[in-house]
């Protein structure tokens, strides 16, 4: 079972990375863009036939390593 | 207009940092991962209202400095 994750900084915190990446479009003649933030992403692949099982492992698994919950959100975008 | 785009790592290119947080979630009692793979989540906040002129910016954007092509793919997950 394949599962996709996507972990994104939360509204309030700054993200100075997607801030430069905003100011090279700029520069490069992309100029109508407001904001852009960065995130992670990570697909997973693992032997769990149970979705639900899966889809909860993953959440342990985000808590516990892959996001930083004082300032990241995660979501499970796709299970397969 | 919200463009949200993955950037990931072709099927045959090596990816040494999921297989670090896969030995990491192993030894953390997550043992029964096949594989991780990490990528990058871009979310692109733009001034357009039309969504495949959006597209095609975005592709743009992509193609001449989000992803490096030779090693990478890019996705559009979402428009809104």
């Amino acid at each position: 079972m394949k599962i996709s994750v996507i972990i994104t900084l939360k509204k309030d915190v700054l993200d100075p990375q997607g801030k430069v990446i905003q100011q090279t479009l700029d520069g490069m003649g992309f100029d109508n863009i407001n904001e852009v933030r960065q995130g992670k992403y990570f697909e997973i692949n693992m032997n769990e036939k149970d979705k639900k099982i899966a889809e909860k492992k993953i959440e342990d698994m985000c808590k516990k390593l892959l996001a930083n919950l004082v300032i990241e959100n995660y979501r499970i975008i796709d299970v397969q």
